[in-house]
C-alpha cells in the first residue's frame, strides 16, 4: 500500500490540478467561476487547498474546465 | 470533450467503486464503516449513491478500504 498519503492529499491535488488546468485555458478564477457557478473567491479558496468541497462542486469545476472530475484528484 | 457525463456520475461511480471493493476485500457495511469511522447507514447511503460526500469523507473511505481516494471515482 503507497504509505505516502497525507492528510487532505485529495484537497491538495484538487488545488494543484484546478489552478493548473485553468491557468492551461488563460481563465481567472473570475471567469472559472462564472463558467462553474461558483462565487470567485471560492475559486481562490479551493486552489488554496482550504475548501472541503463536495462530489457536486467537483464536478461543477471539471464541467468549467472540460475534463473528468477524476483528473482533478489525480496524483 | 467526453460528453457521455450525465449529473451525479462521480456519486455513481464512488457507490460502484465502494461497493465493489468493500465486496473484494469480504467486510460488511459495518467492518467498513468502523475501519472508516463513519456509521453503517452512511456507508449504505454512499453505495446508493445518496450522499454528496465531501473530500475529506473520500479519503476515510480510501483509507478503509486500502486504496488511493482518485481510484474511488475512476470510470
Amino acid at each position: 500500500m503507497d504509505t505516502r498519503r497525507s492528510p487532505r492529499y485529495l484537497h491538495e491535488r484538487l488545488a494543484t490540478q484546478v489552478r493548473r488546468r485553468r491557468l492551461q485555458l488563460r481563465l481567472s478564477q473570475e471567469e472559472l467561476a462564472d463558467r462553474c457557478g461558483l462565487h470567485r473567491t471560492y475559486i481562490g479558496a479551493i486552489e488554496r487547498a482550504e475548501r472541503n468541497v463536495t462530489l457536486a462542486t467537483i464536478e461543477a469545476l471539471a464541467e468549467g474546465l472540460g475534463c473528468d472530475g477524476a483528473d482533478l484528484l489525480g496524483k
